[in-house]
């Protein structure tokens, strides 16, 4: 990737974005532990899901609806198990404990689901099975959201569009990760054609007849985003519903708000499901490994398709991008900056790395 | 479903499929078992996954690939784990001592996963995981495959067309379930489009160059099936090869041959994954149940599409057509009732409620 000249280096961007948390009532361990998982999510190259988000969680801790200084706890709990009670925490710290808490218990039984309820919007879904596949185990993590996704047969949206990612730990090759949605594209993504005047495949959005459009300009109003592949992300983003919502004994589909428009001094009842597998149990993790690294290098000798440079992995284009991050600083979008600087304004703070 | 004049009782199909998997040589219980998986998919309308591949699997019992005396055994277990060697039984029996050991793990510690090797083709992975719904759990089953799907950016198979299934159990409705392939479309849909001259969604085939085509006379020397949605039935693909192959301690991509193709003396290696989840344990089943008919009632009142006539759960169209199977018979497609004969007749029977 060609560097732009308004790279930020990582330290200066964790350092803006924990002085701002702290600033709207966070702990220094809480921020710290915030500003990890959204400064990471930008060194993987995923905009969408980093400090741009800063703004609208500061927005809710300071009207009420993420509680500064709530801790997540485990509300019941078995062996292999367990639900976690986010009391509106902000929804990175709840993660973390949640999949650290997996993880602790796949330890000890091989498997873990942790099951989320009264969370909020988790930010990328791809920072928590790193944490796992970095323990040796690998990780599951899903969240459910407000419906915004239309599923087939239907004309107005049935369920979010739910992320699901995985992770695994190779042995010298980077963890494979996946990190989707499951919507046909990101809302992101429909928005930068929106915003070009450019039409999207028709497999993207459904107009509000139900039927399938390539028209980026009627978003959000006169379309909506597609469930991937037709049924089968209708199928997974129901299943996400499920081990996120209901067997997580918290919100779902409508009981769920929008949590960059919904009202912030009102908490948005997001839920999440995090799980964890724990390799060395199961099989000896130095051949567990080897075969990783055999089948990642296997995988990528493959000959490539015409036009293309290289095979790649699930997760290789971001651990590409977080290396060139941590070198060379973090290339953030200007649409980024903007929404940093108005969280950091929102506390008080002026976002001088972001000026440089 | 308008009934065609050949359905046939699911009674006699069970009676023959029975009947000729003991004249292959297996025992009662797992020609039972072995029916009930065939026969139960057929009832779904999955037709290519029911009893049409029987006479592959009499080929294999006959040669030697499988083991018409193999006992499926627990390699290796821990609390919530177990890793299952098939030693080359047919597969249903594997399969489902898999999926009943997952239950049995589930409900000691709330979460279980079995690895299996040692395997051949399971059939329909939704079979399996309406095992875990109806025992009040959450199950979910995959399967790896040699690879025959191009994923992106390659120019050559890099994994198999690998299934993902679950199911969840509901209360007064029927349980959700979802059984798809990592690939935009089955390889029998292609066939049956290139049969009949048709060009297909340019998502479904890539052709030699790697570039998508909707040329299904192409396949399967100048195409291949894709990925769905391109990068992520790529990645689901590559979590089922790590669940139901690395980890299961097994065959992986090249190590499995052909089960249908192959030769049918040796062994086929390969794998499967199967997890459950007890629900009760970790939240009321009643309130469960109840929250999971409220979300089926409600998605199947969302407003439907033009020209659709009811919004339907994944499913729900299989449960239609097995409620109908069971009243009326199995409307068995020819190519089906020409294969059963075929396998009948390598073990000496003929298949006299196929030629009523």
């Amino acid at each position: 990737m060609a560097l732009t000249p308004k790279t930020i280096p990582v330290a200066d961007l964790e350092q803006l974005c924990c002085a701002v948390l702290r600033k709207a009532g966070l702990s220094d361990a809480d921020a710290r532990t915030t500003t990890d998982v959204l400064v990471t999510t930008d060194t993987y190259g995923v905009y969408t899901h980093g400090v741009k988000c800063l703004s609208g969680y500061v927005k809710r801790l300071l009207a009420g609806g993420l509680k500064p200084n709530a801790t997540p706890t485990i509300d019941r709990e078995g062996a292999g198990w367990a639900l976690v009670d986010g009391h509106s925490a902000i929804a990175m710290v709840t993660s973390v404990f949640a999949m650290n808490t997996a993880i602790e218990k796949a330890k000890k039984t091989g498997v873990g689901y942790v099951g989320v309820h009264n969370s909020c919007h988790f930010g990328a879904a791809g920072y928590y099975v790193n944490l796992a596949a970095k323990a040796g185990l690998v990780g599951l993590a899903m969240a459910n959201d407000i419906p915004s996704m239309v599923t087939p047969g239907a004309r107005k949206p049935v369920l979010g569009t739910n992320p699901f990612s995985y992770a695994v730990p190779a042995g010298e090759e980077n963890p494979i990760f996946l990190d989707i949605a499951s919507s046909g594209a990101s809302i992101g993504r429909i928005r930068i054609a929106k915003a070009r005047g450019e039409t999207v495949p028709d497999s993207w959005l459904v107009d509000n007849d139900g039927l399938p459009t390539g028209n980026a300009s009627a978003y959000p109003h006169g379309a909506s985003p597609a469930s991937f592949a037709g049924h089968k992300g209708y199928g997974i983003a129901l299943m996400i519903e499920v081990l996120a919502g209901v067997l997580a004994d918290g919100g779902s589909r409508w009981d769920i708000s929008s949590w960059n428009e919904g009202d912030p001094k009102l908490p948005t009842h997001h839920g999440a499901a995090f799980m964890a597998i724990d390799i060395e149990q199961i099989v000896p993790l130095q051949r567990f490994k080897g075969r990783m690294d055999q089948m990642i290098r296997d995988i990528r000798n493959t000959p490539e398709a015409k036009n293309v440079d290289r095979v790649r992995l699930p997760g290789e284009m971001e651990w590409d991008r977080r290396r060139e991050a941590l070198a060379d600083g973090i290339p953030l979008p200007d649409d980024v900056r903007a929404s940093v600087q108005d969280a950091a304004a929102a506390v008080g703070l002026t976002a001088d790395c972001l000026l440089k």
